[in-house]
C-alpha cells in the first residue's frame, strides 16, 4: 500500500510543496525515516533533526515551510495530519469473519463478526456488525457491543454491560466487576452490597491494557463517547466520565466522582470520591484531586524530585510546618513590638 | 422475587411504620427509586431527596423517623440494613453445576461445582462443594478452594495456593505469582530466589479485578478472613493482612509487611516493606506508610491539590525548606540579641 | 532431592565449617527452619534468631563465623549464596513437552516446547527450544520467543513482539498493547495514531503479574537484558530500560523515557515522559522522577507519614509556603533595618 504525495493531499488536504509523484508508504520519526517514509515536525526546536532526516517528505506547519527545500506538506496542525497519514498507511488488522471452532458462543452473532480461538460469549448478547472479539475474550450474558468494536485478546466483560460503537478494548481490561461496596456490621465484618448497576461505554472509547471499570452499585458507571483510558487505570463504581476525556496510565477514580468533558489527566493522578470536575480541566501527573474543581484550568499536587540527601534535610520539616508558621508569627509579633518601642523611645 | 414490607421485617428485623402489605422488589437510590423500590437514608443532609423520592418504602434511623409520613423501616444502621435487603433482592447468579465440555479439568471435583467454558484446572486440586469457577479461569496444581467460592471469568491461581470458603475473586486477579526476590551478583546481574511459599486466603475474602497477591518467598503470604481488596492492588510476598481489613483500589504493600485487623486503607495508599501496622488503623488515600504504626488512629500523607500556578509558587519552596528553617533560626537568634541589647540599654 | 553440605560447597563454593556429611534439602528462614533446612544470616542484627534456629546448617559471612558453633558455610555474600542454594533445591517445575489438544497453535514449534491447555498461538511465531507457554496464554502473530522462556498461565503478547531467551513472564502480563497515542482534532476529538513499533525484551527478563509494556508508536519499546519488573508496572510506548534494571511493583514510566542500566526503582515510583535517567541511579519508593537525572545516586520525593491531626495542621501550610517565604524575607529586611538603625543611634 503506497501513495503519491499528490494522492495524499487529495485525500487529506494540506498544501504540497514539491513533486506530487513522490511515493510514500510509511510514517517514521525524523531520525529513523528513510526512503518512502513521511516524517513530521511539530516542534521547531527539532529543526536540526529535520535537516539530517532521510524521509521522502515532511509534514510541516506553514511557518516552518522554509526549514527545508525538500518535499513537504503544509498544514496548520502537523501532528493531527500525521495521525491521519498514519491511519491511512496502517489500517486496522483484518480479521476473517466467523467464529473459531474452539470459541464457545451462546448468542447468535452477525456473519460479519470475528470471534477468536477459545473466546467465550454468554447468552443474550447483542454483538454489532463487524465486531472483532479476540482470542480468549470472556464475555458474560446480555452484553451489547456496538458495531465495529475491537476487543483484543483476553478482554473480560461482565453481564449486562454496554459498549458503544467502534470501541477498542485492550488485553486484560475488565469491564463491569463489582465495586467495593460493603456495609460494616458494627465494628466487625463487612457485608457485601450487591452491585446491580452496569457499565456503559459510549462510542469511540479506547480502554487500555489491564484497566478496570467497575459496574455501578445501584445506578450505572458511565464512560462518555470518545474517552481514551490508558493502561492500569481504575474507574470505581458510579463514576461518570465526560466525552473526549483522556487519562494517562495508572490514574484512578474513587467512587461516584463525575469528571467533565475534554478533561486531560496525567499518569498516576488520583481522584477522591463524590467529587465533580469541570469540563476542560487538566490534572497533572501524580496529582490528587481532593476536592471538587468547578472551573477549567491546570491543577497540580505533584511533589518535586530531590537528591535523597536534600530530601532528608528538607522534608523532615514537613512534619514541623505548623511549628515553623507559629515561630514566624511569633517573630512578627516580637519585631512589631520592638519597632513600636523603638518609635516610642 | 418480591416481598411485602411485613415479610422484610420478619426476616431482617427493624421496626415497620406503615402498611405491611406494601410490596417491594428492588433497592434504588433516593433519586432513581420508583414504585416497588426500597431506598435508604443514612445521611440526614439528604432529607430533601427523601421528600421527593418515589420509593415505596424507606430505611431510616429512628431519629429520622419523622422525616417522612410514608412507609418506613426504622433500624439503628440503615446502610447495613440496606445491604441485607440488597442481598435478599439480588441473590448471587445461579450457575448450573457441571463442567463445561471445553474446560480442561485434571482434578476430580464435587458434582455441585460449576466450571465454565475454557477454564483450566490442574492436578490434585481440592475444590469445595458449590464452587463456581468461571469461564477462562486458570488454576494450577494442588490448589484448595473452600466451599461456596466464586471465581469470576479469567482468574489465575498458581500452584499450591489455598483459598478459603465463600471467597469472591474478580476477573484478572492473580494469586500466587512469584514475589520480586533476587540477590545481586556483585553489582551486576540479579539471581532469582525461587519463591517457595504459598498464598493463603481466609474465608469470606473478596479480591478485586486485576489485583495481584504474590506467593511467599520462604513462608506464606497470608490474607485473613473477611478481608476485602479492591481492584489493581498489589500485595507483595510474605505480607500478612489481618481479618476484616479493607483496602481501596490501587493500594500496595511492599514485602513482609504485616497489617492488622479491621484496618481501612484508602485508594492508592502504599506501605513500605517490613512494617507492622496495628489493628483498627485507618490510612488515608494516597498516603505512604513509611514506618511502623503501633496504635490505632488515622494516618495521612496526602498532598493537597492546588491550581498549577499556586503549585509552582508554593512547591518550589519544598526544595528550600531546610534553608527556610535555618533563616528562621537565624532571625530568632538576631531578634533575641536585639531584645537583650535593648534591655541592657 | 537432597545434598550433603560437602556436595553443596563442591558445587557452589564457600568454606564449610562443620560435618560435610550433614544432609540438607530445603532452604528456610532462621525462624521456620528445621532439620534438613539451610538458613542464612545476612544481617548481624539477627544473630539472636541464629542462636535459636533449628536449621541443619547456616550460610554466613566470614566475619559472622563465630556466631554459632554449628555447621556453617562461609561466603562473602550470604544472600547471593542462599539464592544459589535455593535454585539448586527448587529447580523450575518440569513441563512435559508437547501441545495440549485444547490449545490452538497456528505456528510450527519445536518438539521440546510445552504449550498448555487452551493457549492460543498465532501465525508465523518463532518459538525457541524448551519454551513453556502456560495454559490460556494468548499470543498473536509473528512473535519471537527465545529459548527456555517461561510464560505462566494467561500471559498476552501482541503481534510482532520479541522476547529474549530465558524470560519469565507472569500471569496477566500484557506485552505490546497500543501506547496512548492520539492527536487532538482542534479542541474536540482524539484521533488515534496507529502504534506501529514493537516491544523488544532482552534475555533473562522477568515481568510481573498484570504488568503492561506498551509497543512503540513508531520505533520500539526496548527492555534490556536482565531487567526485572515486578507486578502492576506500566512501561509506556518508546521507553528504553537498560540492562539489569529492577523495578518494584506499581512503578510507572511515561512515554519515551530512557532509564539506564542497573537502576533500582522503588514501588509506586513514577517517571515523567521524555526523560533520561543515568546508570546506577536509585529511585526511592513513591517518588516522582520529574526531570532528567544525569548522575548516579539516590533520589527521593516521598511524603512522610503523619497522624491525620498533625497532617491537617502541617499540610495546610503547603498552600501558603510562598506567603511564608515572603513573610520571612520581610522579617529579614525589617530586622536588618532595625539593626542598622540601632547601630547608627
Amino acid at each position: 500500500m503506497d501513495f503519491t504525495l499528490g494522492e495524499l493531499v487529495a485525500r487529506l488536504g494540506g498544501e504540497l510543496v514539491g513533486d506530487p509523484a513522490i511515493r510514500v508508504r510509511q510514517i517514521a520519526s525524523l531520525e529513523a525515516a528513510g526512503e518512502g517514509d513521511v516524517a513530521f515536525l511539530s516542534n521547531p526546536r527539532l529543526s536540526a533533526a529535520l535537516q539530517t532526516s532521510a524521509a521522502s517528505a515532511f509534514i510541516l506547519s506553514p511557518k516552518a515551510a522554509a526549514l527545508t527545500e525538500r518535499a513537504r506538506i503544509l498544514t496548520p496542525d502537523p501532528y493531527l495530519y500525521f495521525a491521519r497519514v498514519a491511519q491511512l498507511f496502517n489500517p486496522p488488522k483484518a480479521h476473517a469473519p466467523g467464529i473459531h471452532p474452539s470459541a464457545v458462543v451462546a448468542s447468535s452473532v452477525p456473519a460479519s463478526v470475528s470471534i477468536g480461538a477459545n473466546a467465550v460469549v454468554g447468552e443474550g448478547c447483542d454483538i454489532g456488525e463487524g465486531c472483532v472479539i479476540g482470542p480468549g475474550c470472556l464475555l458474560g450474558d446480555r452484553i451489547a457491543l456496538g458495531a465495529g468494536s475491537l476487543l483484543h485478546a483476553g478482554v473480560k466483560i461482565y453481564d449486562d454491560c454496554i459498549v458503544g460503537a467502534r470501541a477498542i478494548l485492550h488485553s486484560g481490561a475488565v469491564i463491569g466487576a463489582d465495586g467495593l461496596g460493603f456495609a460494616r456490621d458494627g465494628d466487625k465484618h463487612w457485608v457485601k452490597i450487591p452491585q446491580i448497576g452496569r457499565v456503559i461505554l459510549g462510542d469511540d472509547v479506547e480502554i487500555g491494557a489491564n484497566t478496570t471499570v467497575d459496574r455501578g452499585a445501584l445506578d450505572d458507571t458511565v464512560i462518555g463517547s470518545g474517552v481514551k483510558l490508558d493502561n492500569l487505570i481504575h474507574v470505581a463504581h458510579n463514576c461518570r466520565v465526560g466525552d473526549d476525556t483522556i487519562m494517562a496510565a495508572m490514574a484512578g477514580l474513587a467512587g461516584s466522582t463525575t469528571v467533565g468533558k475534554r478533561v486531560m489527566v496525567g499518569g498516576k493522578a488520583g481522584f477522591s470520591g463524590h467529587l465533580e470536575v469541570a469540563d476542560d480541566v487538566t490534572v497533572s501527573a501524580d496529582t490528587n484531586v481532593t476536592k471538587t474543581i468547578d472551573k477549567a484550568g491546570v491543577y497540580t499536587s505533584m511533589v518535586p524530585l530531590q537528591s535523597h540527601a536534600d530530601w532528608v534535610k528538607n522534608f523532615s520539616h514537613l512534619r514541623r510546618l505548623d511549628a515553623m508558621a507559629e515561630r514566624l508569627r511569633e517573630l512578627e509579633k516580637k519585631l512589631a513590638s520592638t519597632e513600636s518601642r523603638e518609635k516610642e523611645s
